[in-house]
């Protein structure tokens, strides 16, 4: 396999985008992309691309894409794999690369969740991610499925409220320095405890906004990488996890397995470990979410995460940083967008662009964990060299 | 570029399948392909697979596929690229395998046209397949926005309705000796041309069916495909073509430059050009598109495509035979499985082993042009050497 890097960089500002389509969101992401590129960037150069949306208003998306951003002469191709849309994006985009077909490609991700054609598209999206005989009926749409989870978790490992809640003062207050975050606002633990219940164990601070947005990456091979940039950041791994579709399924409430798949092939395909990361932007749909991935991705054991919570380790400055952008939680969640806009915050803080910046990370991850908990998707992104 | 080789291929009949769910369709389809493999092959071999559906009934899709295939451990993408969804499916899981990051994957394409969740969600499908602020509120489904195309292309060319019937009748004869197509009936000319009208020029004789379906190829890298077969069909080219979304950006109704654009890359990366085809299965979604897609594709002049018809070259028999299947018209057409079920139809036809068996074939073609006749995939295929 040939070596992938990550050259340019770019995204829109999170939130409630009525201001503009897709049709212009995306092609102001591509700019921001393309401006991103140290040596600069032709559209013209790009050979292919990859369009992650998993939310579909605005008609046939690798069309949309093409014509609203002047790409009718390359191939574009939509994936869709619910909230790992965007790093599965990512990961066919590395091994086309890899395979020598092409040499320059832009991923781009984007959705419009606050968008909808109608009610009922709304209702049929939210049936799209779950089995649709039994756990659609019973109401198991994204809170309260994940809610199923958490609250066996807390079970199981005496995790408290406030641990769910330390999660969520650590992301919002990291949003509040990072200029394109849907919600750039400070809580406390108070709040997030006395804010009205979604569904037990989840008030709504505990829970991500729906966001629209769109993020961009141009990757490209190594042997032409330099053309564009002289600090490329490296795709040293891709991975992608599966796991049953029906919670009447899951073996193990207290973990997602779909999310130890992903990292064991992405970390494998990279040649490093749990302990090599020197920063992660995990899936936190849901607060709770966040101390089951440290567990799943290796970054303590099993029942562990509300020490590392506690430690403070995760926050910005401690051992292990995760979700410096602000996460899901406050940085905000276009489903499409959230894989690629965490390798766009990876990049950036491996290159020291980020606006929160670390000191110096070498080993970054991306991680999302979607659907009906079945599907995750893991990027793990390496520095630039010396 | 690894070489890659399909070394299995199965389907299921294509109709009304009323009596099976898409968690039935599935894993009988790569029962059914894994079966054909000639030496054999376990499930547990497979190491990544794509899936292309276009219309979700059934929740998460990479997730069902994984569930109900028995394929948990392997990482599954979606792929929707509208009518061109099985032929992209195709192209990327070509090249994962040319990159060199796995060896054996599964290509399986679905779709249940006949089985929707509610009357909005089918309305939903048809505005996802075009401009949804404009060519939908204007009635641009399917049958009308071909209809645009090919009613001018008829004027431009003298194309009589006689031409589109001869399609027609072409493509049901085949079909009669298919035991997996959806119409097995012979129409004639007359028929065609009494029959009630859908949206001028096509009566219903001229309209594929919608159907519920599903088809599977087993791809392997040249250097493990001789543990599988010693006749592999080798995937020579793989291309995809876009264009504009709306149909009054569209700058000559005559031509789908989408399909003139896939063809260009697919026959480059193959290394031919037209002549060389001595199979073609491509997008007969309405009977004249059959006949643009001549003159798209290179196998005659612009114009030309009723002689082409007339002279019955395009017959089983005849020097270059087109949907020997019996097509989308009569073999039967869901959406995401089309395109595979094209290369499933080459692969046996380039083996020796189809129902419809031409004489030798070496060099097959397989074409999708869909959506807001937007996107197109074409994929070329090779005979076993020697």
């Amino acid at each position: 396999m040939r070596d992938v890097a990550v050259v340019g960089a770019g995204m829109v500002p999170f939130g409630e985008r009525f201001d503009q389509g897709m049709k212009e969101l995306l092609p102001v992401t591509l700019a921001n992309a393309l401006a991103s590129v140290d040596k600069g960037m032709e559209r013209s150069e790009i050979q292919a691309a990859w369009f992650g949306q998993l939310q579909t208003s605005d008609g046939h998306p690798a069309g949309v894409l093409a014509d609203s951003c002047g790409l009718l002469d390359i191939p574009v191709t939509r994936i869709e794999n619910q909230c790992a849309t965007g790093n599965d994006a990512v990961r066919n985009a590395t091994l086309a690369i890899a395979s020598g077909a092409i040499d320059v490609a832009l991923v781009i991700g984007a959705d419009k969740t606050r968008e909808t054609p109608s009610v009922s598209t709304f209702w049929d999206w939210m049936g799209l991610a779950r089995d649709r005989g039994w756990d659609y009926p019973l109401g198991l749409i994204a809170p309260a499925n994940f809610a199923l989870h958490v609250a066996r978790y807390m079970h199981e490992y005496d995790v408290r409220p406030e641990h769910l809640a330390m999660v969520a003062v650590k992301n919002h207050h990291n949003a509040v320095t990072n200029p394109i975050a849907h919600l750039r606002m400070e809580v406390t633990v108070e709040q997030v405890l006395a804010a009205p219940r979604v569904v037990g164990p989840f008030g709504v601070l505990d829970c991500t906004p729906q966001s629209d947005g769109a993020a961009a990456l141009l990757l490209a091979s190594a042997e032409v990488a330099d053309r564009y940039t002289d600090h490329p950041v490296w795709v040293r791994g891709v991975g992608l996890g599966l796991d049953r579709v029906m919670h009447a399924h899951k073996a193990d409430m207290t973990t997602f397995p779909a999310t130890t798949k992903a990292a064991k092939a992405a970390y494998s395909m990279a040649g490093i470990g749990p302990s090599d990361i020197d920063v992660a932007e995990v899936h936190d749909c849901f607060s709770g979410v966040e101390l089951m991935d440290y567990e799943d991705l290796g970054f303590c054991e099993r029942g562990d995460a509300k020490k590392l919570i506690e430690s403070g380790a995760t926050k910005i400055g401690g051992s292990l940083p995760v979700n410096p952008s602000g996460g899901l939680k406050a940085k905000g969640h276009p489903p499409g967008a959230t894989g690629v806009a965490q390798c766009v915050e990876l990049f950036e803080q491996l290159r020291g662009e980020a606006c929160n910046q670390l000191d110096s990370p070498r080993w970054g991850l991306a991680h999302n964990i979607g659907g009906p908990t079945a599907v995750s998707a893991v990027t793990i992104l390496e520095a630039p060299r010396g």
